[in-house]
């Protein structure tokens, strides 16, 4: 909830005003999240064709601009990551939260020293990457760091289907649909299954040839096989097993695991609503969720939750 | 690594100079973190009696009081848990930082609350509870209900020595020493087992049915086992498994698990160090550890760690 002064000088809680800027799988979930949220309204749903409406989106007010939308607090952008720092520029410049799962760890930095003189200038808030890797595995990276900060850290992936390498291998001449299974080897290795289905007179050994000499998979073991239907391989199930062996202080050995086995885009979606209700507690700014007390995540008395979880 | 700005405006870096509240385990280990941190300096150690000084103390100022070192920035306090709220109450009035391993959960918000307004008179600040749990285990407690809002968390101990048991059953009349091993059965719940040795001419039995009506035991499946010499089973390893399954949005049976296995004091004080870095990258005030952004608890600069982290 948002505490504001009313005319009368009480004080008075208002649900968070979100709206979902894009409607692919991010988009759906984050609906059903705001839905199973109790501090959050949903303003309305951004398509860049504000066209016919389907039967599930006949609750809501689809439009295509946020301008046609009232106080908004926050937008969860669940467009591609590669149009996020546009868009968040735009909606930030309007002194309207955003959060985002942006997922291209090495350009992280740039995406937030770009939003946060946007931000501080609207006075909006901006949280990045806040998805489950980049986003919740990262906080646990650094908890494992505060705890034991001399040692190595591995993320070790699923199994589970990559989108970035599915899209890579789709976009493969030749290929009519593809998905790509990353499976875990330990120690950071992992090991990619590419399923490919063909397009009529294509050739299986010309497009495993070029897939796997594509920068996605070059480095890592993969193995390319054909099937006549990907639609019916599809599981967005994922996971993730993280582990740190490390130093406290002068003593060896100090061993810890992270691990989740989870719904893919329903996990995404549910940390960008945490993260956009962390937006709401922010001074105005640009920030990466290793730099958001984990509390604003959640929706509570302080007091009541420090009780709970401390 | 502290920034000011010296006489002629440059801003210069310094090390975080520490002093160590007491020298039980905790505070030897604390020792160890703080000379592992390059980023801290250590001011002295305080004991209750400055007296002679052993050799492994021969590097550092020794003292009775905290007025008797210069410059100090921030005070882990390796008392124990009942003195902690008058120590830290007097070294905030100072104008000094606190960071404790406070660990009764039901009465970490009263003592976050008492220091609070003292913290801010005084310019000082203060993060309560922050060892392993509470403390980091309580950082990913907060996370997993961030990430799945509805579902139950479960906290297994162990196996390990409670600290707080073995002190309970060593209170008990007749018993010359005691050790009492934490054993998880899942989903919360705990075994104890209870080594005693007994003060000459004492019963076994009475000590024994002493102990299971005591609060400590009485509500978990306790053994007690008679043996010659507490000292040699004495092992300072710990560990917990945390397992959290919930919804995240309308999407059940996401699956989380976190899972350590620890030096118990090593872990807590590189915890308390970790803290008491961050305690000068706060504003004012008392905090517990799920009120501190992450990245706070590390040494180095901010778009590195991102870089590194996220």
């Amino acid at each position: 909830m948002l505490k504001t002064i009313n005319e009368i000088g009480m004080i008075v809680t208002k649900k968070i005003r979100a709206a979902v800027v894009g409607y692919g799988n991010i988009g759906r979930y984050a609906i059903e999240a705001l839905n199973a949220a109790e501090d959050f309204e949903i303003a309305g749903i951004i398509r860049r064709s504000a066209g016919p409406v389907s039967a599930e989106l006949a609750a809501y007010q689809v439009v295509d601009s946020i301008d046609k939308l009232e106080n908004v607090d926050v937008a969860i952008l669940c467009s591609p990551t590669r149009a996020i720092k546009e868009i968040a520029q735009q909606i930030l410049a309007k002194g309207i939260n955003t959060v985002d799962s942006f997922d291209v760890h090495s350009q992280i930095v740039d995406l937030k020293n770009t939003l946060a003189p946007i931000a501080k200038t609207h006075n909006a808030v901006s949280i990045v990457a806040a998805g489950w890797d980049p986003g919740s595995d990262s906080i646990i990276r650094t908890l494992m760091l505060a705890m034991a900060p001399k040692g190595i850290t591995y993320t070790n992936f699923g199994p589970g289907m990559s989108m970035g390498h599915s899209v890579a291998a789709k976009s493969i001449k030749g290929v009519k649909d593809a998905l790509s299974i990353t499976v875990p080897l330990g120690t950071g290795i992992h090991r990619r299954l590419v399923y490919i289905e063909l397009e009529a007179g294509a050739d299986f050994a010309t497009v495993e040839r070029t897939l796997k000499a594509d920068d996605y998979f070059a480095s890592d073991e993969t193995h390319v096989k054909q099937v006549d239907c990907i639609d019916s391989l599809k599981d967005m199930g994922h996971g993730v097993h993280l582990t740190h062996k490390g130093v406290s202080g002068a003593t060896q050995n100090q061993m810890f695991e992270y691990s989740m086995r989870i719904n893919n885009p329903a996990l995404t979606s549910q940390f960008l609503v945490s993260a956009a209700r962390a937006t709401t507690k922010l001074p105005a700014g640009a920030y990466t969720v290793i730099e958001v007390a984990p509390i604003h995540f959640l929706q509570g008395e302080t007091d009541k939750l420090i009780e709970r979880l401390v």
